[in-house]
C-alpha cells in the first residue's frame, strides 16, 4: 500500500496519456481535481491486487463519453462518485475499493478523485492496460464478470441504473444511448466485483506502470536525454514510425471520434507514409505500401518526438512532428477469449489479422521490480 | 370498488381503442393477457380516486414504444410488472395501487394485467384521458409530480432505473433512448405517487368511461342502431368528417410513427377533403380549404363508419370508410399549465391555435352517474 503524491499525479497524467493510445480523454482536468483533493488534506491510497481482502466489494469507476465532448463540457467533478453512491444504494452494500476501468487517458485519474472523495483505496490495476472506446471492452467483462448492476450520473445529478443485463454489448448500447441524451459525458460505476473476480480478471500493476512511465519521461526531459527512449524502456515498446502529421479526417459518430490520420515520414522513415485508423483510440498503423505495423489490441501511441508528450486524437493537427510508438498489449488482451472483443474484427476490420508486436507489456517495470 | 369482468375487458378494448385517437397501441394483446389472468382465477379490482387511502403508494404502469414495433414483437407479458418490482426495490417500499398512465390504447390494459399479477387494485383514472406519444405528456407531470424514480424492463429482463431526473422531457429522452436500444418496446413503472398526488393530478373515472364507451358501442351493434352515435353520446363527441382514406404517408422517426393521412369526403362531406397529421396519435384535422376542425389535446378519433371500430394509425389503409370523431379533451388538459406540454406547439405546430371543441369530455358518463 502506498500513497499517491502530487508528483505521482503529474507522472500519471503523462503515462496515462501515452497508454491512452490517442483516446481515453485528456487526464489534465482529472489531475487538477485529484491534486485539489490532496491539497484539501485527503489521501489517495493504492493497494496491489494481492492486498485486497477476501470480503472486499470493488467497483470500477470512470467517465463515459467522446473525448471531444468531455473537454468542452463543464463537469461537476463528482459524477462518478454520484454513480458509485447510486450503485451502493441499489446493492444495499458499500464498496470497499475502487478500480480504474481503463488506465489509459482520463479514466486513470477519475478513480483517484473518487478514492479521495470517498476515502477508499484504489486497486493497482485496471480492465484494459490501455484505453478502449467501449465499456464492455475490458478484461472484467471478457473474463466473465457480469457488467451490471451499473450506474451512470450526469452533471445535473440525473441517475441511470441498469440491472440484469448480462450481455455486455447490450449494456454498452444502453449506457451509450443515455450518455448521449445526458449531453455526451457521464460518470459511471460498474461492474461491482468480489475480490476473487478482481484477482482473476484485472490487468495488474497498471497504476504503477503509468506513473513509472510518466516519471521516466519527466526524468529524461530533466536530464536532457530522449524521453521517447525512456518511455520505450519502461513500457517494452518500440519505435514504429517517425514523421509529421499531414492530414486528419475526423468525425463524431454515435458518440465516438472516428477518423484517419496521415503522416509523412522523416528521419529514418523519410520518403515513407503512414496511415492510422482510429475510433477514439488508434486502431491500425499501416504504411503507404500497405504493410501493417501494428494492430489493436497492441498499443499504437503517438508522442511528440522531442518531449514524448502524448498526442491524443482530439489534439491531432497538421505539422506536429511525432514518433509513433508500438507497445505490446498485456497478455490478457491477446487470448482467444479477448481477441474477438478487442481485436481488429471488433472494430470493423475483419480482414486485418492480428500479428502481435514482440516484447512484453510493461517489461521495464517487471525488470525494475525484479531489481528491487 | 368493483371487479373487472371478461365482458368489461371486451368493452375496454373498444373504448380504449377509440380514446387512443389513432395511437396508444392496440389493446388486443393486453386484453388477451388480462383475460388469461381472470381465467386463472385472479381478480382485477378497480377503485375510485376517492377510495384511495391516505397512506397509499401508487405507480403508473404501462408500455413504452412505437405501436408498429409493439405489434411485431413478442412480449413476455410481465415487463411492466418487472419494472414495478425494480422500482419497489429501488424505493424500498411496496406499491398499494397501480394507475394507468394513459387510458387510450394498449396502456389501458397493461395496468389490468399488472393488477392481476400483483394482486393490487387499479385506480379508476389515468394521466391523459386519451393517448399521447411521450411519457411526460401526462397530468401527473403537468401538475407537478416528479417523474422519477422510474423503471423500464425489456423482454429479456433487462432493467433500467432512472432517478433524480426532475426534468420530465429529459426523462422522456433517456427512457426513449433506452427503449429504442432495448429493441423498441419496454414495460414501465413510474411515477411513484402519494394518494394526495393522485387525487390532485388524475383525470378521473376514465377506466369507467372507456368501458362504458365500449359497452355502448357493443350494445348499439347488437341492437342494430348506429354505434358511432352511441360513442358520441357517451363521450360528448361530435362527427367531424365522413369519408374514405385515400392516402397515408407514414415513417418511423426516433421511435415514433409520424405521418399524414388524407381522406376524401362522402355522404354529408362529399366533395370535401380532410388531412390529419399524426405522431402515433392524431394531432390536427383540417379540411382541404385549410379550415381546422380539431386540434390536440382535443381527441381526433377515426372509427369505422358502420361498427365504430377504432382505426389506429398502424392499420390505416386505402379505402377504409370512416367517420372522424372529435371529442373535447378533459378540462385538465386545457389549462394554461397543460397546453404548452400537450397543445399543438408541443408537437411542432406553433402557428396552429387551439380552439377547443364544444362539449364536455365524457358527458354521457356524467349524465348516467347523475341518473343513478
Amino acid at each position: 500500500m502506498w500513497n499517491v503524491t502530487e508528483a505521482a499525479l503529474e507522472a500519471l497524467a503523462i503515462g496515462a496519456g501515452i497508454l491512452g493510445t490517442g483516446g481515453g480523454g485528456n487526464p489534465y482536468i482529472g489531475k487538477l481535481e485529484a491534486r485539489q483533493q490532496l491539497r484539501m488534506g485527503r489521501a489517495i491510497q493504492v493497494v496491489s491486487v494481492d492486498e485486497v481482502p477476501d470480503d472486499a466489494l470493488i467497483t470500477g469507476v470512470g467517465g463515459m463519453g467522446a473525448p471531444i465532448v468531455s473537454n468542452e463540457r463543464v463537469h461537476r467533478g463528482d459524477e462518478p462518485l454520484a454513480a458509485m453512491r447510486a450503485l451502493e444504494r441499489h446493492l444495499g452494500r458499500q464498496f470497499t475499493h475502487v478500480i480504474p476501468g481503463e488506465i489509459g487517458g482520463s479514466n486513470s485519474m477519475t478513480p483517484m478523485v473518487v478514492a479521495a472523495q470517498a476515502g477508499l483505496p484504489v486497486i493497482d490495476g485496471d480492465g484494459m492496460g490501455r484505453a478502449f472506446p467501449e465499456l464492455q471492452m475490458d478484461t472484467f467483462t471478457i473474463y466473465g464478470v457480469t457488467p451490471t448492476p451499473g450506474a451512470l450520473a450526469d452533471p445535473r445529478g440525473h441517475l441511470a441504473i441498469f440491472d440484469k443485463v448480462s450481455d455486455p454489448a447490450a449494456f454498452e448500447r444502453y449506457a451509450r444511448a443515455v450518455t448521449i441524451q445526458m449531453g455526451g459525458s457521464t460518470g459511471y460505476a460498474f461492474p461491482p466485483m468480489t475480490s476473487e473476480e478482481v484477482r482473476r480478471t484485472t490487468v495488474r500493476d497498471t497504476v504503477t506502470l503509468a506513473i513509472a512511465l510518466g516519471e521516466a519521461v519527466l526524468r529524461a526531459r530533466a536530464g536532457h536525454v530522449n524521453p521517447v527512449d525512456a518511455a520505450l524502456r519502461v513500457t517494452g515498446g518500440q519505435r514504429l514510425f517517425h514523421g509529421q502529421i499531414v492530414d486528419v479526417e475526423r468525425r463524431l459518430v454515435g458518440g465516438f471520434a472516428r477518423g484517419v490520420l496521415q503522416l509523412d515520414g522523416s528521419g529514418p522513415d523519410a520518403g515513407a507514409t503512414l496511415r492510422i485508423d482510429f475510433q477514439n483510440e488508434n486502431l491500425i498503423a499501416r504504411t503507404g505500401d500497405g504493410e501493417i505495423l501494428a494492430v489493436v489490441p497492441d498499443l499504437i501511441c503517438i508522442v511528440d518526438q522531442d518531449t514524448a508528450e502524448p498526442v491524443t486524437t482530439e489534439i491531432l493537427r497538421y505539422g506536429l512532428r511525432v514518433v509513433v510508438v508500438g507497445i505490446p498489449a498485456p497478455a490478457m488482451l491477446k487470448t482467444p477469449e479477448a481477441l474477438p472483443v478487442i481485436g481488429p474484427a471488433a472494430f470493423g476490420y475483419p480482414d486485418v489479422p492480428f500479428h502481435p508486436l514482440p516484447g512484453v507489456y510493461g517489461s521495464g517495470l517487471a525488470k525494475r521490480a525484479a531489481a528491487v
